[in-house]
């Protein structure tokens, strides 16, 4: 039997109550300007301090040592799900990155706006990285262009910058499709190929819709023509309820995260205000309405990492422990802190490096950490590291929600 | 190839002798009455203390993070054979609990007595708990009362309250059999049904078995019927002879303990007095019968475990601790103390937490751990968490019975 077959299996219902509560790339390194400390070390933390003292602590690696993951992946992890089985193609995750109601059997593809010379040559791969506005008028002036392609619809949405993303919607399309960009500059776009027979009709129609594009941008100075990337067709994961047993509920600002939890099946709970107050009021709305796990996602520790901020990165993780004063009067059975990644400051993005993590409630062996961050977790707390996917069973054990294995 | 292929590949004879002493149940966690230690941390265990200053030490995962095992499953994973592969069905293991001497093929099931209604209906799923004295006395009669069927033999025994098994030896019977007991009251049993077509016969032999059992339960007042769960064909496993060249033997003072011990081809030694006295001499037989691996099994920690008892783990501790002088001179090489899985107290139950093992003798790396127990194990010991099949081969090589992987 399969690790993941043997929990599916076990799982089982009860009445406890488990958060997982995730500050968005919270692991980091060391910084010299804090005196070799970390954001989550030199940041003030008393409520989860207190709460490390009474919890199993330990660090996780979100992919295999050394991966450094994207959200996607990550958050799978953390959900259960083996980011190493559970594949989502590039074209899906853009789409839920911005939102977009995907359907089983919808095929979505990265798109970015570049610019090609007289001879179809491209000369830069992000045409000048246009603005967002200008990116938005151009997926506007497309759309409004495009005529029907054998009955497969067409969304073009715009991202950020140069990047949009398409999504087909028509019986039996097929992802079998090689990118369109080329990689380099210097050569002209490939034509779209299908990489397996059954693709043939789906390259025509994508091939149609370039066309399209490319008449529309031709008169365009510098977003002239478009590449195409990571097509990938979109089919729902087996559900938290399918596998767990669990009545899964999120709450989270940004769309991509939305969009990962909607993919096993968690309920979106909107927060208003849009910061962890009405994160806070959400989690509560969820309990309400009977939920048994709830996902709470605080992307700032995130971004401040991201634009290198340390300064920013404390305060975002302390506005997250002054929330957590509120939060643990929820009435969860089990909370689960930690992140879905390391973004350390010094990097100014995703890392591999282990994330802290702690479990309160439910019957715990405590270790040895005064204070909650990553150098404590891994060598002073009693759960050691494990993989990210790891922790699922863990929490549906602390929660009283596995059966035993064997007899 | 597979990590335990190499393991098979790589294993050679040696000189050296082994002793894998195993106290049931010995995981604990945090307890509140004895100031958040757990029973481990409370004994006094001189003994295990010096020990552990010269040993390897670590914790060990039964079977995954988060998953309870059952005592089959806990014992194979010591014994090197991963429970996730090796899959004993409760059927088997009931027999193998009361001593039963299996044959390859043999069809085992456990057994209900129950209460129906006269319509049918279960009432009581346990026969409200009839005494063990009944249950054998019903035994009899029924097993006194079968006539032949189609030429297979029919073993029916007690195994405690309202629980019996059945074991079916004939040519080519089929487990793929559904459970008759419907899982609840208020429903009639349900019939013996075979879940693969090769399974036809099989099921009308069970159904024959049991119609002569419930007519010869006719006339009781409560248990007037049984229900059956958990069929599972007996295929005996690659010997640990055969595996690792061991040539293992066991004490054990419990049925299950043995049965498991004898299912991987161990030689069973009997403990006279039926205690760690006689388990110490039992030991000291199998060392001069030429044995070069024994398992000692020590029940009562996890028996006082599941009673919630810590004072009773704490002396059950103390007395392996005390036993642990002469076992020590009886002449193993190495010698490896651990537990099959935890039991924590607070729980009375099996759980999922990692479990403290030392290895003493052999070529070891030691760590900083002063005493024998659950939090020093994991956070100071040299050999930090692994899976609990891994402890095989770290015994092995420790014995230099492992061969050098590669050139």
């Amino acid at each position: 039997m399969t690790e993941s077959g043997v929990l599916e299996a076990l799982s089982e219902k009860s009445d406890s109550r488990i958060l997982l509560a995730v500050m968005d790339g919270l692991g980091d390194i060391d910084i010299p300007e804090l005196g070799g400390m970390t954001p989550l070390e030199a940041a003030r933390t008393p409520n989860l301090d207190a709460l490390v003292r009474e919890s199993a602590v330990g660090a996780h690696i979100p992919v295999a040592r050394g991966i450094t993951p994207g959200s996607g992946p990550a958050h799978l992890a953390l959900f259960g799900y083996d980011p190493l089985e559970y594949v989502i193609g590039r074209g899906t995750l853009a789409a839920l990155g911005i939102g977009f109601d995907l359907r089983e059997g919808d095929l979505a593809a990265r798109i970015n706006f570049c610019t090609v010379d007289e001879d179809g040559i491209v000369t830069d791969r992000r045409a000048g990285r246009i603005a967002t506005d200008l990116n938005g008028e151009l997926v506007d002036r497309i759309s409004s262009a495009l005529t029907p392609i054998e009955g497969v619809e067409v969304f073009l949405r715009t991202v950020k910058e140069h990047r949009a993303c398409v999504i087909f919607r028509g019986e039996g399309l097929s992802d079998r499709l090689g990118d369109t960009d080329p990689g380099l500059v210097g050569r002209p776009p490939e034509p779209v190929a299908a990489t397996d027979p059954g693709a043939e009709r789906s390259a025509g129609v994508v091939g149609s819709f370039l066309r399209q594009a490319s008449e529309v941008l031709a008169s365009e100075s510098r977003a002239n023509m478009i590449l195409l990337r990571g097509f990938s067709s979109f089919h729902p994961l087996r559900s938290m309820e399918e596998r767990f047993r669990l009545s899964p509920a999120a709450t989270a600002l940004y769309p991509m995260y939305r969009g990962v939890a909607s993919l096993v099946g968690m309920r979106l709970f909107d927060a208003d205000p849009q910061d962890l107050r009405g994160e806070t009021e959400a989690c509560r709305r969820a309990l309400d309405a009977g939920h048994d796990f709830v996902f709470l996602h605080h992307k700032p520790s995130d971004s401040a990492g991201e634009d290198g901020d340390h300064a920013r990165k404390i305060s975002a993780i302390e506005e997250f422990d002054t929330a957590m004063e509120k939060i643990m009067d929820l009435g969860f059975d089990v909370i689960a802190v930690t992140g879905d990644h390391s973004t350390p400051c010094p990097m100014r993005l995703h890392s591999w490096h282990p994330v802290p993590v702690l479990i309160n409630g439910g019957p715990q062996r405590k270790g040895y950490c005064a204070s909650f961050c990553e150098r404590e977790a891994l060598l002073k707390g009693s759960l050691g590291v494990f993989r990210a996917v790891e922790l699922m069973p863990l929490l549906l054990a602390s929660g009283g929600k596995l059966g035993k294995y064997g007899a």
